[in-house]
């Protein structure tokens, strides 16, 4: 093991990451230490870093994190299914710690619990500064939730499961029973395609993309989509495009764009479904016809981030369906840590649906 | 029985009924003949009698409907739990006949089956004109789904079932597990006052009621309401008033008022539930933030109608209920037959909660 960490430090919107050594750290009760092995730059990291939203200075970005336990306290620790986790299992983890006994953990909703700790959010003041994935090591401190990863999954499809997968299998989860369902996915990026892969996996009976760019809605047949429909397209075309189709019953919304949610009620079959995640920025106010929801039976939910269970689910679908849909073409270049600037650069010109960083 | 049935005729928009005489049907299968116990005027009566949305004319009005099994075909039939039904059997059906092999009532919505009939809705030129509840009798068509009623059910408290504690039976559903929960009722009509009862009884932990009208709030109260809130406060005075309580988990929304909607969003908790029911009219588009409902975990639902086994939910709630809860005081008039234009300008002013009449 090595006797010091290092870590890229996000010092200042768009400045150079500035590389620093930290100790190790001594593990307290339920903590553990992991030594990552791989961490994939998220669109968010990309909009704190580019201060598109406020983030914490200083801070170690970086939260779609695997890595392997280097270091655990003497009495042991345990994943999510109660199994006691060894130095050298390979694990993943719920991007936030909190605490379990928060009345929003025992309702379900643990990612809104009011103790909350983000990995690759926090500044670097607390207990455990080494919190972030742009580094060697992170420091998980009590009320983290840890997976034990399957064998037969590479780091970089490994690395993206604790946010954009975990997300996705959320929304799943929101959207109810897919089976026999056609399902359009609004936006075919990185959480677009997963959710692509998981409706056809939960037997949605057709799934159809939606996106501005005529590339990605070709590349998303390859992750389960069946037809591809251009964004410019009205309710109206689209649904003569789809009739025969039988229409859409679920709408899984990661773009954000109002006009896109709007245009999602408009199609929706009765009873239909849309769950929205990507609409995590300030924007106008959707125009909702409460007459047309009321009459066809509508419903409009919102989701951000996910619950534990929903990692498991993710991590259980891509073990099961990673030959079978590409994620592993996903991060398409990567750097070493100490390359990070360039990486966050590449990132940012949106070549690629992910950029891996490899300490 | 009487050899032939009488029925008040809706001919045009507040004009006054006009009773006929008609011979009583021969039956096919499936089939059944009601003598007509008791009728309540339904708001949505009122709105097609005084033009307020579009109804068939010539047409018996009339949906909220019990009555007393008069004749069925040779071979019997049966009601929703599949007994067989006996002449002199006093029951409530659905308010819509339907092909229950049609695929929206596959899907669990059979309210907007593809061949919908709706009793006291239709006009009188098909195979059955005495299809409402204003009349003396009641032909039920195939497809039609019957319930016997409980004995300890009066008429008066039996003929809102059909439409009104269903629909919040329905709504109920679509809220989800309300136990522990704080619940507010939007609107304490008929509706809204059914809704605070059961979800009272469905284990809310505190049932708010909402309204303009002050006496509505106090009346609310007998139903399970503990706290009244005036409709004019704005979402942060709801917020301050109620902070103490936990704030609101669930909204039943009744009124169909946009800006009541609106503030239902702004003021749920994390997590929360608003379900309409009440805006079936036209009106301007509702200003929806999609990141607060992201963020926040919001559902919006919109409910028209109900499925069969909400009826049945609802019989069983007021037959367990209705002495806990004044429901027989809800018909505060009520008339014969053939004084029905009477009863809808006594039940057009408002009054009282329902009229009811008695053929």
């Amino acid at each position: 093991m090595m006797s010091k960490a290092k870590a890229m430090v996000f010092e200042a919107v768009g400045q150079p990451f500035s590389q620093i050594q930290m100790e190790l750290p001594e593990l307290n009760t339920d903590e553990a230490l992991i030594q990552i092995d791989y961490t994939t730059i998220c669109t968010s990291d990309l909009h704190t870093f580019y201060g598109k939203r406020g983030g914490a200075c200083h801070s170690i970005l970086g939260h779609e994190i695997m890595g392997t336990i280097a270091k655990i306290p003497t009495e042991g620790i345990q994943d999510y299914h109660g199994q006691s986790l060894q130095i050298g299992d390979r694990v993943t983890w719920s991007v936030y710690a909190h605490d379990k006994n928060d009345p929003m953990a025992k309702k379900g909703i643990p990612q809104k619990s009011g103790d909350l700790f983000k990995y690759g959010h926090e500044p670097m003041t607390g207990h455990n500064p080494l919190n972030g994935g742009f580094a060697t090591h992170c420091h998980l401190r009590h009320g983290s939730t840890l997976f034990k990863l399957p064998s037969n999954l590479s780091q970089k499809e490994a690395a993206p499961l604790n946010c954009t997968h975990a997300t996705m299998a959320g929304a799943m989860r929101l959207a109810g029973d897919l089976n026999g369902k056609n399902v359009l996915v609004n936006g075919v990026g990185m959480l677009g395609l997963s959710a692509c892969a998981m409706a056809k996996e939960l037997g949605a009976k057709t799934v159809f993309s939606m996106d501005v760019d005529e590339s990605r809605l070709t590349y998303s047949k390859k992750f389960g989509a069946s037809i591809g429909l251009d964004a410019v397209l009205t309710a109206s075309e689209v649904l003569d495009l789809i009739a025969k189709e039988g229409g859409i019953d679920v709408v899984i919304e990661t773009s954000g764009v109002p006009s896109a949610i709007e245009k999602s009620m408009d199609i929706l079959n009765i009873g239909g479904v849309c769950v929205m995640v990507g609409a995590v920025y300030t924007q106008r106010d959707l125009a909702i016809n409460a007459e047309h929801m009321v009459r066809k039976l509508l419903t409009l939910k919102g989701l951000h981030n996910y619950a534990h269970d929903d990692l498991r689910f993710a991590i259980d679908f891509l073990s099961k369906n990673h030959k079978k849909y590409p994620f592993r073409e996903l991060v398409g270049a990567e750097f070493p840590l100490h390359q990070l600037d360039d990486a966050f650069e590449l990132a940012h010109n949106g070549t690629y649906y992910r950029v891996g960083i490899h300490p």
